[in-house]
């Protein structure tokens, strides 16, 4: 079985090392990160990735992986990403996405009708993409769909997936590998148990990347109703 | 300030990449990715990570981050391992390690006479280097070393420090911004709840790894002792 990682500039890398360290643990399975060349890739805060192909050289997927981060503001408007998680998406076994990375999924229409999460602050904008906004759920699975919260719950995204792929057996051993027996220092992961003053200020902090993404979701939104509205007058 | 994270063939790459994603985002720290050259770095399981400098031309650190996995067992006999954690070690303001690199910060002698932790399936081999093992706890603070449990250990070792370098609010904000509200699949992330088949089986997995580390660890501390002895009689 082969996993493809969408790589872009900007990314949270931990949308993508989170699960890789799951998925590549699960016996017969290739894990690729892809960019849209074999450039290497910046993400948010340094730490450069490598592509292992381009999209151009991506084998078929059974899984497709696609992170979020403050890149996404860009990634949301660029074809390049939108038609290849099209494409590679359409044709995966599952499909699946980390953090704001949801959102990319949602402006491939890949979301269209599906129960979907995504990263606390982001979860308003799925709507404008036709998704029903959960807010409530760390992983979301609707059918092959299955989304996850902000960041480092692509590790219980991946412990999901690798239970579905190669069964629960399997599954636990990663996990005993990994000895992912978390124990947060707070319980400040999450707006609804973390001091509403560090929610306030976690908002703050967010207001320049999230002011970007109100013009880029309402762009990507309808560029992509205008294209279902093509699809349908095609079809007629 | 500055945090410097080890890369060597075979690490696994969550043991640098789960830190880097909380160290990251504190205020006015910079990360920066260690090899021993500037080349690729090739992690255990495929994934390339890139140093961002060579251990020559790395700064002085105030965080030293020294990460685990198979790899390990050649690291802690290579020379440019040892020397440049033991000296880069030596001026830190916090030294720290995940998953197996306790053993690599142990080899470099900057364990002796510190209670510290690993991945649990290594705890027995921490005593060969004269560090004082502790099995049950995940995050362990002796003095300036903080060494962690396997692999996801590491993110909430990297809050602990966040909370004792910029503070307990700004680790809050961090927890939030990666959404680290963990809910894993089952609990299987240590010997202690996982069911015993899956320990024995995870055991029989390992028993190529444990096998080779046994000889390392053992050249390894003897080459430490020796060289404790030297320095004993050169300061008589």
């Amino acid at each position: 079985m082969t996993c493809g990682m969408i790589l872009f500039p900007g990314m949270t890398q931990l949308d993508v090392t989170g699960p890789y360290e799951v998925l590549s643990r699960v016996p017969q399975m290739q894990v690729l990160l892809m960019g849209v060349d074999r450039q290497p890739v910046r993400t948010e805060h340094g730490m450069i990735l490598m592509p292992d192909c381009s999209f151009a050289e991506a084998p078929k997927l059974d899984v497709l992986v696609v992170p979020g981060g403050t890149g996404i503001n860009d990634a949301l408007l660029d074809r390049r990403y939108l038609t290849f998680v099209e494409v590679a998406g359409s044709g995966a076994k599952w499909v699946t996405s980390v953090c704001t990375g949801a959102l990319l999924l949602a402006a491939s229409g890949l979301l269209g009708g599906f129960r979907a999460t995504t990263h606390w602050r982001s979860i308003e904008f799925l709507g404008a993409f036709g998704a029903a906004p959960v807010a409530d759920e760390r992983v979301v699975v609707d059918r092959n769909r299955v989304t996850a919260a902000g960041a480092s719950a692509g590790i219980d995204l991946a412990l999901l997936l690798a239970a579905k792929i190669c069964g629960e057996a399997a599954a636990q051993q990663i996990q005993l590998a990994i000895e992912y027996d978390p124990s947060p220092l707070f319980a400040s992961g999450h707006p609804r148990t973390a001091p509403t003053e560090k929610v306030a200020a976690a908002k703050r902090l967010l207001v320049p990347a999230i002011e970007r993404r109100v013009e880029s979701v309402r762009t990507a939104a309808q560029r992509l109703n205008r294209q279902r509205e093509m699809d349908r007058l095609l079809c007629m």
